[in-house]
């Protein structure tokens, strides 16, 4: 029998997340001293987990959907023992230590995502229930259990009220997770005081309306009462469940608990004395008495959950040996042995081919040349499978077919996007999600975080630009493909045919580091004919297509459906001395030497021409002061496509225009 | 007794929309078909309004949410009289037809917004009937109720599934918005097919959890059960009210209705004919017969409800003379007639007190100045009032007090911002939404709609860039502003102090003709001294700030918190000629003349620096290939905002570094 009460570990939590914050200057008490009791249960006695191995494959998954009670986080996996030094609590939030102010992915071991905008955790939850599920499916045979773990998630007010946790939500209980398990903080409160000044759902009916189970009215500082409701979670294995834990924000402080001055500020030196006072918590800050230090120390226990596992997978090894290693090389993230021959060789074919294609259809015959050699592979879209084609020959409904690969994953594009995160965070995936480019704008906070976690998600946009035609302005991205690209560490690739479409994809298959865009179009492309070496060269994101003798009078560079209105207008000028650069990815052409952009850039080529059907903003420092743009920087217009590009002016006589224009002497 | 049935009126839709879109070869038959009968019922026996002048400020507004279904409100609109020529309707998706693919507000009279992105018809219409309820409270008198009207909306599972449409909704039941009556078109079909592979929402519960009234299981073509169903919805004031219309999608065609198959294409010229047949429709296409049209026309009873309104407005006026010509002053979006000298005369009393402050409390100081002449102001935050400073000195809660000013909208970025767009389209208001510049992404597309709708609509972000701090990188926005301003007809300010704040809020007053965005900092800037005739120039948009003797050796232009940076380091290079461009609004200046443009940055020039904290991507156009950027092309990091600046070389010191890398001679 342990002198250490769960109240005593609970305070830990309290103690060591309001002396950070105080310590900071800055920072979110409240949230981590009232989950600390509900917290407490679930790490001591249902995580499975093991600290000295954060990246255990079979580990349950935690994710802190409220992020900025960072501190809770923190605090755990500090006392739970995942080498998160005291040092590391005394640098919360200051440059370069593992404790950033909401939790970061690669920054500190033990967080399975980043969080902080809110509803974004709980999405990437569902992902990662997802994408259990179906390596369980895909891996698990009788009597070899080797993926068998639960998501868990804290959530609070904020994430209830943003929708996509109604778009998350909804759908998890559409797909009936049954090993997703998530707990309301329900403490009332949120930044701007009382909640019931602007958040007076039914939660309980509201996710009773989802389908998930709901433990309601769980006093959230109860330990037996958390229990009980724990232990509802794991017996109901077809519904999500949601565990309602009314809560204390700011829980042990005389005058602020249960207010919102606990929330976002540290509580000041006087009011952390005084908790110290009302909690009995004599430690001083940062310290924790060995009795309790030892309570809370889970890696023997973690290392003993593991050992027990690796005992089942040495056995599913020996039956299966096969399946063994492709689930190990699945969740190392690498792709088949001979991906490089492989994929080269469906490009190839695609080369030979020679078909002009929508780019999205383009996209398809991608996924169907390579899906074969990807068994990872899984993904969705957005209500637009037709649309997007994002339903390839091997594309299975995972709620048919728990082992399947295809998400049919509703009119939710922000949650799909997250969701996608979710799985890819998970492991054992290439994962993609589909919708049409102007909805990118619905998802655009989730395609930013996965570039903040450089992880690599794959997002598939169709319908770009004005060749959408008829649905018009509101279905027209213009503006979308070049913000795409503001967003640090996303690749972006905006291909002009069947040929670069294939690469695109292969190029996002083997992004390792960071998420990737792909941007096809609706409408007929022309085939671009290439040489091998020029096939090569996609690859480096930009290369002349065409060239011409001699220096370059003029270089034209497009992407996209402008690229054979590039080609077009250099055929008309053909007395002309004028090269065509395509220019699929930006920043992967930026990411080549020197020598190499020099190679297709030349510094004395200043007569430059852009054409690209959308806003040009970020193509000025590829052109310079001297050169010129045609783009579209209005919005479009509801016609068919081809007279919504004359309307604009985008034509292969227009480009011609433009250019002769350029070639007059001055 | 008319021999025309509501069910020929109703095939009236069902016949124009099948054949525009068979026409225009593209477009949403489906739902139209499906909607047709309960539209029929609204318009024909509730909805308030007059054709012959469609922006009657007591009409009802109706909302066609899932907007894919133009069809059926153009029918709507030719055939009550809204002078929507049936050659309009053959013209449907045509360039320069008043019938793009979907309603486009200010294209075509009586469509009251722009519907296709799904989920913020709905959240349009929240805002309407908050302006509605506002507008009521402020203005009626006992016996005089000149603002008494209802938002209709119509929308589809699309709109359903979408996040934003939790927001808005929940928001709506905890206001009360009794005059708010929404229709379900639950005809159980999304794009992808029968929606209970990815939607299988309890939507009456959902509802209900929201505090809603929710009239379940009305036979969507049974005009007596419509009927019904909206009698309960009138008669229910103090909560909104979903009418759940069980209906069959392409409601008439023998072979395609009841799938998805009718949703997003013509039907073909077979099905069409054997649509002619079931419902023995017997006319050619666009071709009404006379008594159905007559049936139709409400040309006479909708000038009738005007004229009796007119008559209450006229008793109103004599009683009130002064309200009811505030209430024109307020539909009419005129400021108040002496705004010009009273805003400059603020301008000049807060560029007298030189205040170093941080911008966002700049922002409530422009707000505490100006607000007090601006009885039409309303706006609120997304839960971060205190931190947004969106509250000001004569702010009022609208759920206390329906005549106040301010909105708790909760956690709800995306929804906050639809709905200001819905306040300002109903008119009567200059409105603002508030969040921190990070979270617009979660609310991007609603921008991009304001923009689209050339509406001016305020949108208020504070907590720009890496002055953020210790919350790190998910709350420090690096690419937003970039990409805000990408958005076409989005103007945006980046304000680097006080008085450029002041002028920031009375250009974003002043606009009629799209959004602004208002980019305030968390951190304390420094006061930049002006002349009045620089402060003149500040709605120019860029401007010298700080200039010098002849010809400059070089240019730095900075915005917001870089200004004070390029001061200072032009202060330490003092031997220099080195001027200074304040830039806070890019578009602003660019709309100048191009001989003020050349006044600011010559030509000669072209030693340009430009600093900003942020992606530089958009601002080459303003360098030139032989100029320099200092912004930060990464994410952020989690430490003090000082820390931060330092960490990235964002400091006079390094601004001045890099200034005389620049001067050296080559």
């Amino acid at each position: 029998m342990s002198k250490v009460s769960r109240r005593d570990k609970a305070n830990a939590i309290r103690a060591l997340s309001m002396d950070a914050v105080q310590r900071a200057k800055s920072g979110h008490p409240g949230a981590p001293m009232g989950m600390a009791d509900f917290a407490e249960v679930l790490w001591s006695d249902f995580l499975k987990h093991n600290p000295n191995h954060p990246s255990w494959i079979d580990r349950d998954r935690f994710v802190l959907s409220n992020g900025h009670g960072s501190m809770l986080l923190y605090s755990l996996l500090h006392l739970t023992g995942y080498g998160l030094e005291i040092e590391q609590l005394k640098n919360f939030r200051q440059l370069h230590s593992k404790t950033p102010g909401h939790p970061e992915y690669g920054d500190t071991p033990g967080v399975e995502t980043t969080t902080g905008p809110l509803g974004q955790g709980i999405s990437n939850a569902v992902g990662m229930a997802i994408a259990e599920r179906t390596l369980a499916a895909q891996f698990n045979r009788p009597d070899h259990e080797v993926i068998n773990h639960r998501t868990w998630v804290f959530l609070g007010d904020g994430c209830l009220m943003e929708g996509i946790s109604h778009e998350c939500c909804s759908l998890a209980g559409t797909l009936g997770l049954g090993k997703l398990i998530a707990f309301y903080d329900d403490n009332g409160i949120s930044i701007d005081g009382e909640v019931e000044g602007w958040f007076t759902d039914n939660t309980v009916k509201r996710f009773e309306a989802y389908g998930w189970q709901v433990v309601p009215e769980v006093n959230g500082h109860n330990s037996d009462s958390i229990t009980h409701a724990i232990k509802a979670a794991l017996e109901e294995t077809d519904k999500p469940t949601l565990i309602c834990c009314k809560t204390v924000i700011g829980y042990g402080s005389p005058n602020k608990q249960g207010k919102e001055s606990s929330h976002g500020s540290p509580l000041g030196e006087d009011e952390v004395a005084l908790v110290r006072e009302e909690l009995g918590w004599e430690s001083d800050a940062f310290v924790i008495p060995p009795a309790i230090a030892d309570a809370w120390n889970m890696q023997e226990r973690g290392s003993a959950a593991e050992a027990d596992w690796q005992q089942g997978f040495d056995l599913y090894e020996a039956a299966y040996p096969g399946l063994a290693q492709e689930l190990k090389r699945r969740m190392d993230g690498n792709l088949p042995t001979d991906w490089a021959r492989l994929s080269a060789n469906k490009i190839a074919e695609i080369s030979n081919k020679a078909e002009d294609v929508a780019t999205r259809k383009a996209s398809l015959n991608a996924l169907n040349a390579f899906g074969p050699d990807l068994p990872e592979l899984i993904g969705g879209s957005a209500d637009l499978a037709g649309s997007n084609y994002s339903i390839w020959s091997g594309s299975m409904d995972i709620k048919e077919n728990h082992g399947g690969n295809y998400i049919y994953f509703g009119v939710r594009e922000f949650g799909m996007s997250a969701i996608v995160n979710g799985i890819v965070l998970h492991g054992g995936f290439k994962t993609y999600g589909a919708t049409f480019l102007m909805f990118s704008d619905y998802a655009r906070n989730a395609l930013r975080m996965a570039a903040l976690m450089q992880i690599p998600s794959i997002f598939l946009f169709t319908h770009d630009s004005i060749g959408v035609g008829e649905d018009g302005p509101t279905h027209q991205p213009i503006e979308q493909t070049a913000s795409l690209r503001m967003i640090p560490g996303m690749s972006v690739w905006r291909p002009c045919d069947g040929v670069e479409s294939a690469v695109a994809w292969q190029q996002a298959f083997e992004a390792r580091s960071g998420p990737v865009s792909l941007i096809f179009s609706r409408q007929n492309l022309k085939h671009q004919p290439r040489t091998p070496e020029q096939i090569e060269a996609i690859s480096r994101g930009g290369y002349v297509l065409k060239d011409c003798d001699g220096e370059p009078e003029a270089i034209v560079i497009a992407t996209g459906s402008e690229v054979e209105l590039a080609t077009g207008a250099v055929k008309i000028l053909s007395q002309h001395r004028i090269r065509v650069v395509s220019m699929p990815s930006t920043d992967r052409f930026l990411d080549q030497d020197e020598a190499y952009r020099q190679s297709v850039l030349p510094d004395s080529v200043t007569n430059r021409l852009l054409v690209e059907a959308g806003v040009t903003d970020g193509w000025w420092k590829f052109i310079g002061l001297k050169g010129r743009v045609m783009g579209i920087e209005r919005f479009g217009e509801s016609a068919p496509a081809g007279e919504v590009f004359r309307h604009f002016g985008l034509t292969e006589e227009g480009v011609a225009k433009t250019l002769q224009e350029m070639l007059k002497p001055n």
